[in-house]
């Protein structure tokens, strides 16, 4: 089964908007079973569309679709599939009632152009769509069958699931193919790659190397009647070459790996960020049910906020300024104080592009503060790579890994000297 | 001068990265006049990278590549352009060198396998890669040229920027097209397109409409040889049907804009939040300077600390609970006053999945606290657009774009009520 994915949108070639939805797709797909072999994206062209999806549906069983079903005139997907079908498109009577009823309940009255969403390829099926106004499309061409999605992301993923996996996966059969992601911190993709290079060299398993600011994730895929059983094989293979640097695996970040490590525990966590803004804390709220183990947080993003919201002592900020270990410390254990939680996490430090009080871009303290007066510092200069208005939105990804994973490593009771190693940092315990 | 995309990549089809090149490049392509007319996403198979580079350069004048330049056996891209070309691999002994003083740098010794990074193939140009290790490579096939990059975004980036990008514009000349985007929160998709139905009738004049949770931008393209006039003409249509509701354009986002308002006020903010956990912070200090304008802020995420660190009377917050008018308004004074900013701005709701002491996901209410007792909220339910656990992200991301731009109308003393009445809420001042 042989999927490939054809997104349509001048927003996409003109990168006014991100291709998320192929990405979601492919996803959702191979946890499914089901390869994607190729992705697409064309423009709001009808003749392009029509020429696209058939040269698809030559390499492979099925097209995805995503976007020009709304309501305006670039968008013509369905113009397309009409097309490439030979069928007039025609206006279906029980769409136009339910986009009326829709509108109503809105309190707004239906405009014209939205009656364009009532139209439909002759013949083509209508994939429901519980989450908003447009229909999805199964439409069979000679080579294999298309279905047209929407491209508002909240609307194709609820049709996908409720609609096309569970089509996609009932043809596709089981799978030869077992595919597992790990996901490790802090370490570069290079020494990984070398450690693993025995894991590399067993039949039927390939490595690939996912690199973000300051993550890693290893993809392992195992292929042959075997998969499974070769695929926990090679799992073992790399836990035993990378060891605690594994923090997690699949779609499990490190904020939700911190946030099970909490709740475990029935600990809180209380965050000061100067220069993530809030990131940390925003990681750490994005999935249901954090309140449980996250307690709030301080911006302290002025210096003198420092003392003043967080009791940072005046005389060590005057004498040292705002990026200094101590100063980290300072404030995990304000935060931790001040908010009545279990943990204080904090971080100062200079995301650039410019220099700070003559601290390099990347310089970045974190600490830990715990129950019992458990203090932990760590003392890195981030492997900064490069300079430039880049550079600052890659110093805070890369910091707010840091922390979390500074986090992790002192909740587990983990080395943290271990961790410096490739950080180059240091632990201290005042407890 | 057509431009096509080859992005190559594994990860890519499988969804564990998502395309953020393909949108870098089509923006900054588009911003020099160059169109890219297709998209396509390969996996890591030299072969299929070797057709989809010819069937590419049979429509396009120009190829770029990115990814698969790397140290590990899954970086195909070199092996591919030889194998198009029809010539051998040599390695560079430059490249090795300097490959080797970078880690004696680091004090790394250099991993066997990043040589791979020092080979090319046979009479391909380099292009210099000040960001990282591996250089870009430029490949003349008969059908035109392939530039390829590395897929590491911040490399990618600075070899686009620095080499390819005038290469690209001295082979283009003179565009035809005019293109600018404009940015409006708060209004919905068909009501923008029905009020610029006469601006999409103008002769030689695109309108696209690129919706995003809360925000939908505009962009409007005009081609012919009188391509800036027109869309000079197009472009003030559309601020006259839209008025204030278009607040910016390009790719200054509400951030920005509320930026440059205070910073021309000589003004700060401090900012109070509890469902976005730090995501309106994370947005006000993104951009170099946010130190300007942004003071700090406090994330009152359990509902005691709206009293410990905001000064939220506990008598409100036993009787209303944590979702109320009242409390984003006393969130509001008591971040301003407790963080001596000019202004305060305060978020308060529901993000869901589930509904929280009986108020549904997506209740939100805002307020901003400005000099002089100007006390400024909103009542909305925000205009959800489903449920279940995809819900989260998108409620906190309209929260966010509802404050910044309360924020904004407050700062230019434009009527609240206005945007209100798409949002549903109501304006009160007790100064």
């Amino acid at each position: 089964m042989r999927v490939e994915l054809l997104t349509v949108g001048d927003e996409l070639l003109l990168g006014d908007t991100i291709n998320g939805n192929a990405a979601w797709l492919g996803r959702r797909l191979a946890d499914h079973g089901v390869e994607v072999t190729r992705s697409v994206v064309v423009g709001d062209e009808t003749d392009v569309i029509v020429q696209a999806a058939g040269a698809a549906l030559e390499r492979a069983d099925a097209v995805i679709t995503t976007g020009g079903l709304g309501p305006t005139y670039d968008d013509l997907t369905r113009d397309a599939l009409a097309k490439a079908a030979g069928v007039p498109l025609i206006r279906d009577a029980a769409l136009e009632r339910r986009l009326r009823e829709r509108a109503a309940a809105s309190g707004l009255e239906l405009e014209p152009m939205a009656l364009r969403m009532a139209e439909v390829p002759e013949g083509a099926g209508l994939l429901r769509n519980t989450a908003g106004s447009a229909p999805g499309l199964r439409v069979e061409l000679p080579g294999g069958v298309v279905y047209a999605l929407p491209g508002v992301p909240f609307e194709m993923r609820t049709i996908m699931d409720e609609v096309v996996l569970p089509e996609l996966a009932a043809r596709a059969g089981r799978p030869e193919v077992a595919r597992r992601t790990l996901r490790t911190a802090r370490l570069w993709e290079s020494m990984i790659a070398t450690r693993l290079a025995p894991v590399e060299a067993m039949p039927g398993v390939k490595l690939a190397y996912l690199p973000d600011p300051a993550e890693v994730r290893i993809r392992i895929t195992a292929v042959g009647p075997d998969a499974r059983t070769l695929l926990a094989d090679a799992e073992a293979g790399v836990h035993a070459a990378l060891g605690d640097a594994v923090y997690g695996e699949g779609a499990e970040g490190l904020d939700r790996v911190v946030h099970r490590l909490l709740a475990e525990r029935s600990a809180t966590v209380a965050v000061a960020e100067s220069l993530t803004g809030g990131l940390i804390g925003a990681e750490l709220t994005a999935m249901p049910g954090s309140s449980a183990t996250y307690a709030g947080g301080v911006v302290a993003y002025a210096t003198e906020l420092k003392h003043r919201l967080l009791g940072v002592p005046e005389a060590l900020l005057a004498e040292h300024g705002a990026v200094h270990p101590e100063v980290a410390a300072a404030m995990a254990e304000g935060v931790r104080d001040r908010l009545g939680a279990a943990y204080g996490l904090a971080v100062t430090g200079v995301a650039g592009p410019e220099p700070q009080d003559g601290h390099s871009v990347g310089t970045v303290y974190a600490s830990v503060a715990g129950p019992g007066g458990l203090l932990t510092v760590t003392m890195p200069r981030l492997p900064v790579p490069g300079a430039g208005p880049e550079i600052r939105p890659v110093i805070r990804r890369m910091t707010v890994v840091h922390a979390l994973e500074l986090l992790r490593r002192t909740l587990l009771g983990l080395d943290v000297d271990d961790a410096a190693r490739e950080g180059r940092g240091v632990r201290e315990e005042t407890g």
